[in-house]
């Protein structure tokens, strides 16, 4: 279809064909950038920093998107990024700006997704994590790293290595009555170059301490 | 006097006491950190991560403050900084969080500051800014650099060279009233070790096109 408002319809949709064609239980949609930036790249020049603009054509693409998911019974799960992300990678930043997104559409056809690493910091998140009763597609955990490695994408840390105190964001999740996966994601190339047995025993030894 | 509960009372008086020798027009609380993390540091072992307590003591050490600084004539201001600093620098994260506890107490007594670089993520701040009216004690401005300088500190911007619109919070912030000064505070080693007359003028030529 022609998609004069620049909204990679059509990328989007073919992705939700493959998670129909896949039966997977949810597409993650990982939003926005500024038009014109790139993720970790420069802007370009004449890009937009109309922050409030980016995110009315978040709202206006997932009105495109969420009927087509619908129909072919794929959940789609609005996931904030990190504030620090917010240019290059993802204009949704909190959860409950994610929220106020996908409560516009019945909870089994759009959840939101909750990362340790992106939310921790928010003095909101109690309140946001009991508000997505029944829409949390998924719940991931990884360790936020103090100081900030200087490869901010790649910097996540094993859980235990940082500063996140898991314990009330496992509570507040499972007090919603979520009992999905809990994903360790962990972006991070020097454990992703480790001794992938080494790697998971520490895994399942950390989350055993400090997750759930 | 006493300082049971590690509040660091003592020396933000005498720091109050320098700042109603000087007449400053107020002093800002870059508040928090969780205990156990320095500035740039990594977590001591046994440090805390529990945020929640960490940001408890902050209402705490104002409520010991507030009314000290009162009497000198010292108006103090809370200022939020980026999430990305909220484990080693300041567990005030957002606009407003900070509001919250300057609330409490008179506006000419407990203030805020409005920072470009810390807030211009923040879905909120269009409202938060208007809530702040009478509040805002200083209004900064420097620019967020995409990508992410390693140095997380010392990589902010110089307007125009990053990718925050100024337009819009210049002007929710004059909207309040604010008359204050609008100040320039660009951390960046390469800028301060530049000419400055060269960062003068091009100083003085960014904030005409881009600030007000």
């Amino acid at each position: 279809m022609p998609d004069p408002y620049g909204l990679r319809v059509a990328d989007n949709r073919a992705a939700i064909d493959e998670a129909a064609a896949l039966d997977a239980a949810c597409l993650a949609l990982v939003v926005g950038a500024l038009p014109g930036v790139s993720p970790g790249g420069s802007p370009r020049p004449g890009f937009s920093p109309d922050l409030a603009e980016a995110r009315i054509r978040v709202a206006e693409a997932l009105a495109l998107l969420a009927p087509y998911a619908a129909d072919r019974g794929v959940r789609l799960a609005l996931e904030p990024l990190h504030p620090m992300y917010c240019a290059d990678r993802a204009v949704l930043s909190t959860l409950g700006q994610a929220l106020d997104l996908a409560e516009r559409y019945p909870a089994e056809q759009v959840g939101v997704v909750v990362d340790s690493f992106h939310v921790w910091w928010d003095p909101e998140v109690p309140t946001q994590i009991a508000r997505a009763a029944g829409r949390i597609a998924s719940y991931q955990v990884s360790d936020f790293l103090v100081p900030l490695p200087a490869d901010t994408l790649l910097g996540r840390g094993m859980m235990g290595d940082g500063v996140i105190d898991f314990g009330p964001l496992t509570s507040a999740v499972d007090a919603t009555g979520y009992r999905g996966d809990i994903e360790v994601e962990i972006f991070n190339a020097d454990i992703w170059a480790a001794d992938p047995d080494e790697v998971l025993a520490t895994m399942k030894r950390r989350f055993a301490a400090a997750v759930w």
